[in-house]
């Protein structure tokens, strides 16, 4: 049986130059381990807000490292320096519209600057790549929101089969995908 | 009076090849007979997941057959095939982000899944394009979802007057539209 | 301390023929001036509905105006002349499109025409442009929704600090930008 990879990008400036301690990535591994029960490992890299690095990044991640699966946090506000969606658009062959819009709608319910969020997520290859806020409370909503459908998502792309502790987070897949391939 | 006409795009691999039955267009066909009650005929086609022939039967069905409104069904998910958005936006001139939002929250309600979908809609010339999804329970739940705005948008881009009945689906026009020219 | 700048473009054919009274214009202004407390001016203009016409208004008023917010009204439908979203997103360097989904949400709760709304918004240099509805009920529903997260918007890309009374409209922070620079 394959291992998933998933690789997890903190793009950041102040990270990338050690100003600052990484606490979205950290926060991003957390959540995995308490929540996937099927063989995981996870890619990890830092780098700073510039487009080519994040787009490069994220191409190494897909194309040489196999993930599956690319959660980035970080650089999705309105700031000069917030480059990160318009990075995961160039790079992906497919949006996903569904996933900021249900992050966006997610955080909401606890902060009306959840609007000031561009999270997006779309398909390269056989990867899913998924935009995360950089604050570690708002990764946990927003995977709490997005995850049920990743494994499925992840099915139909051609990638591992995902599962979950349910207790954690309760995955969905139509019947005819329930059993594992 | 004119008759609307209606295209119905089943965009499939597996029934344009005779391997697998068409379900969505006889699910969309089955949901206009029940709720329109001016006068409209169907104009209704199967085509394979490619994008080239997606985008060319659209604009047949605009351009060449009339087509105040054209519904998809099929091709909106994230797999390899799965081109339909695409196709979609390549022939619009105006993009309708209200529907697929619209249309996944609705969704929502059933299965977590339903952001999987990158359903769209669009405007090309006096036709409206709308994505819906393969499933045809997922099609009722979209249709009821977004046409109560269908007659007025299509007002709007010049086209018939359809009128439904309010028992399967209350159309709204604001009140200077709501008199039949 | 600096003035804040807020342009409100209103596009309209028949307001910018004089045919029409402006109402749009005028009902943004009348909510600025209801719920701003810190120091601000207009500065208004009337276009009709021609793309590089209204692509050149905002330039003007963000980039030799210096206005940090410009708002427009009227042009987002999904009518032939409706050409606002498009002239937005060709000026901006980046999109939020979580502007357009709350507002659209907004507005659902009243009309289901909501959806044809094709309002967004985005970034230029220090503006924030967000595209309103024309009538002047549907301006107030969706400021009332978005406006909240508009001044730490404002905030992150560079421009003056925006405070408004909460009586009217409670403006939200996150912790490390709640006193004023």
């Amino acid at each position: 049986m394959s291992i998933a990879r998933i690789g997890i990008l903190t793009i950041s400036d102040r990270a990338s130059r050690g100003e600052y301690e990484d606490k979205g990535g950290p926060a991003i591994h957390a959540w995995f381990k308490r929540v996937l029960t099927s063989q995981w490992e996870a890619v990890a890299k830092v780098i700073p807000d510039e487009q080519p690095l994040v787009e490069a990044a994220i191409c190494e991640l897909s194309d040489v490292q196999g993930c599956c699966l690319i959660v980035t946090t970080g650089g999705t506000g309105p700031a000069l320096r917030d480059v990160t969606p318009e990075a995961t658009e160039t790079v992906c062959s497919k949006m996903m519209p569904g996933f900021g819009e249900l992050m966006r709608a997610a955080s909401l319910k606890f902060v009306p600057t959840a609007i000031l969020s561009r999270q997006t997520a779309g398909i390269r290859g056989k990867s899913l790549i998924v935009n995360l806020p950089g604050k570690p409370s708002a990764i946990d909503d927003c995977l709490n929101a997005v995850f049920p459908a990743v494994p499925y998502c992840i099915d139909l792309i051609g990638g591992p089969y995902l599962e979950t502790d349910p207790d954690q987070c309760k995955v969905f897949r139509p019947a005819h995908a329930q059993s594992k391939p």
